[in-house]
């Protein structure tokens, strides 16, 4: 009987091959998958482990049998046949995260209107966004405070998180790691051309683990907090390669893996923009299941118009306008943007890193109903040993249950509610209250302008309209609606968890008593 | 015996003349006042009151006698002649208020360092930092209301008020004044070319007042903010000039007076580019007393490089970036720079009043440590009929007394304090902490960049450093000192408005426990 493997889940060759010379580097090893049902067909490159252990992922975007044949220039290692049976994803499985763009058919895209290009969704077609959180070294902490970051993430509202492979050395991460990607030790060096089987068996575990939460793992393949002794941030362009090659082969075929080239690319003035592209291009060349691919800045956004980049992964670069930049960044790039570090939640002694929760969380609601997304991250340095950002383990903020919230609330959202853009009174559907004082010479487009010039708004036709007043307090505020259309009113105190739905529906305008920080309403039709 | 007069205050000399045809248009009349002291001499145009009473106002800039002679083609006005003796200006009696560059010599001007451009001070060389506030249409309400103004300005930290001559049509102020500008009447039209005599005899009487009150009236001189009834927003050309060149004979004279062309100049689209510098140039020739001069935006900062602006008064642009963008104004027009609308603590359904005083004194200090100034208004609409913006009347809001806590903490700070450009790396003198992991190329330039990326910064040279942290909350921070030095170091609530004085003093570095928002910090040499 052929062996069964579920949709979109992991299938796991393994072989035995030669030992001889440096397996890692020596033997070029792969397999081709050819689905019976639609004739595709997918390459794979397979990876060495140790002691002789070959192994070679496959990932099934199409239910049915596959059948694959193996070739090596270890001929212990070539021509091995087999047929695989892949049954249907269950219901919790959607498959990998990718651009809506690319997944969805003509008449499926339809329902994200002009946001299509700013959009995730699953394989199925299920839409997806991005709620991540961020915990740099939480695979190079102790077996204990691996297990309970990942109790902690099974409660939390994170579906994404932004981790490190090799270890982080800055300000409360000094430690070294009980295990190195690599084998070598700190006292006689690494072997940049052989892989530490413990390591990544760990990290294997780790990513599946992740995936059984319905988390998406966005990798962080090179990051410039280096130690000298470690020397991760300073291999050659080659190793590099190598390294980036092996991590592609390694993980691409766990659906939800995403690439991101590095954290503070910027950072690390030793690899030129070329360089980035050329490692770009290594792990495209080995990931024949296309994951999501992107690059993180510290002070200079890297051109996300660069085709291999899948979507924006920026950090926020003005101490004042932090997630508000999401307008301008997906004018700019037409792309889905992340804002992966808008500063994040606690007490440390920079800027990236003592919000609030209310100013996190308003920098949450203003990159959503923007059209972007946001990413968590926790800095207590006096909550105990672990800090979230850094090492996993527990969380203390007021945040993340705030997200959870507003998760809820944007996921109910129509898929084409989309970003009013005020400067250019973009629709002309809704009318405008307050019109401007008789000695301003008024004219449709400024009253238009005027109406929503303060606080960002989500709108879908004259269905749905959203809009999020941040530090503001207004006592109340009045709400033109479409002509001839009955509306449901809620109220929504972010910061409180709250939504209150006004009593009755309204036609024409509605005055919301409001009189707080960080409301927003809601206006559905009825 | 000669008439005396303080130096800066105002003379008036009052004569009786013809009351034929129009004479606001007809007569023109004026004196020439010369010094015996220095020979200066000034050349003054006087006014048209009334029933055949004309007035001429001088101020006299210099101590001693002046003689005058007035010229007229009304052969009654012309040929008086006369001697005043000007005594020497009293304790509270600065005089007016200038660019520090015009006012200062060469000597006293080297105490501003690079500062200079930036900043203003009184005609006796005292500093002036303006706390602004904003009573649009104070002098159009009742006269109750008026004298609650003022009594509330006599216990308020503010030394400017920025207000309007013709009265305000806008949200919550739609009330006709009881008087107006000019003769005749909503029924039968205004006469342009006729003033209100009893209108304007009030407005003296206010603006001397604030004189009295040690306030500067930065008078707005046209406005958008109209009723068709009124038409003060669209009169032509030649009346907008009438009545310019009316404003600046009348007021010249008194020392507290500064020129606003116009508050949202960018909503009078009626009024060309042209027209603005034209408008300015009959308010100078008008004007022998040489007041600030400045224009206000909605969303179009005016081009404060234009000669005749003495100085910047903007309305932030941005929702987000207030007054944080005084850095770059400053870098842009290399004048003073006023924030003249940061957004009012109140709540209003507009975001430009729905600040809380939180919000509103954040940006107050944002401004204020980026070496701009920001100027205060209250929009409360639940706390009485009188909004404080528009109709002045009280005060309801946090705010104020903050300013005046911070308005000492600015006027103590060295004349050179100069905001640190952090970018720049611009002081080599102040070390860094806190050195970059090494896996970071570290360079001298990107650490010192990063010892204060997140906060801004204002210092004189190794004496004093002043560090606002604003909505940031950091358990602690660590500054590192100039070495060989001691220093005192004081923690300021800015929002509790207290200062501690850390015990002892601090060599090499200095670790201050915060752990809450809106905190700054004070490195005094010991």
């Amino acid at each position: 009987m052929n062996e069964h493997v579920e949709q979109y889940k992991l299938f796991e060759l393994n072989l035995e091959g030669t030992q001889d010379g440096n397996p890692y580097e020596d033997v070029a090893f792969g397999a081709r998958f050819v689905s019976q049902k639609s004739g595709e067909c997918v390459s794979v490159n397979g990876f060495y482990r140790s002691d002789g252990h070959y192994s070679l992922r496959f990932m099934p975007t199409i239910d049915g049998e596959w059948s694959y044949e193996t070739e090596s220039n270890d001929s212990t290692l070539a021509g091995h046949k087999g047929v695989i049976e892949v049954d249907k994803a269950s219901a919790n499985n959607h498959g990998r995260v990718q651009l809506a763009s690319e997944v969805l058919r003509a008449e499926e895209a339809k329902a994200y209107g002009t946001e299509l290009p700013y959009r995730f969704c699953y394989d199925d077609g299920t839409p997806y966004q991005p709620y991540g959180t961020t915990c740099y070294g939480w695979i190079n902490q102790s077996e204990d405070v691996q297990e309970q970051t990942l109790e902690t993430l099974s409660k939390a509202p994170f579906n994404k998180i932004r981790m490190c492979v090799f270890p982080k050395f800055y300000d409360f991460n000094h430690a070294d790691p009980a295990s190195f990607a690599y084998q070598g030790s700190m006292e006689s060096g690494f072997d940049h051309r052989r892989f530490n089987e413990d390591f990544f068996n760990n990290l294997d575990h780790r990513i599946a683990q992740l995936d059984e939460l319905g988390i998406e793992a966005d990798v962080i393949l090179l990051h410039p907090y280096d130690k000298p002794k470690w020397g991760f941030s300073k291999m050659s362009t080659e190793d590099d390669e190598f390294y980036l090659a092996y991590m592609a082969r390694r993980y691409s075929a766990y659906k939800n893996i995403w690439w991101s080239l590095a954290n503070e690319y910027d950072l690390m003035p030793q690899k030129s923009l070329e360089d980035w592209r050329c490692y770009a291009r290594v792990v495209m060349a080995n990931d024949p299941f296309n994951h999501l691919r992107s690059v993180h800045n510290c002070t200079h956004v890297y051109d996300y118009n660069e085709p291999w980049c899948t979507h924006c992964s920026i950090q926020r670069i003005d101490t004042t306008r932090t997630t508000e930049d999401i307008t301008q960044w997906r004018a700019q790039f037409s792309k889905p943007v992340v804002c992966d570090e808008p500063g994040y939640e606690g007490n440390i002694y920079w800027g990236w890193g003592n919000l609030t929760g209310q100013e996190l969380m308003r920098r949450f609601w203003e990159g959503a109903i923007r059209g972007g997304y946001v990413t968590h991250g926790e800095t207590f340095i006096d909550k105990g040993p672990q800090i979230w950002w850094a090492h996993g383990g527990k969380l203390h903020g007021e945040a993340p249950q705030r997200i959870a919230f507003m998760r809820k609330i944007f996921e109910e959202a129509p898929l084409d509610a989309a970003p009013l853009d005020a400067s250019l009174a973009q629709d002309a559907m809704w009318p405008t209250s307050s019109p401007l004082p008789e000695g301003m010479a008024a004219n449709p487009a400024l009253e238009k302008a005027m109406q929503y010039w303060d606080v960002p708004v989500l709108r879908s036709s004259t269905d749905y309209q959203l809009v999020y007043f941040g530090w503001y307090r207004p006592l109340y505020r009045e709400f033109p609606l479409p002509e001839g259309k009955s509306y449901k009113v809620d109220v929504i105190d972010t910061w409180n968890m709250s939504i209150t739905r006004l009593p009755g529906t309204y036609q024409n305008s509605v005055k919301v008593d409001l009189n707080k920080q960080y409301m927003a309403v809601r206006i559905l039709k009825a």
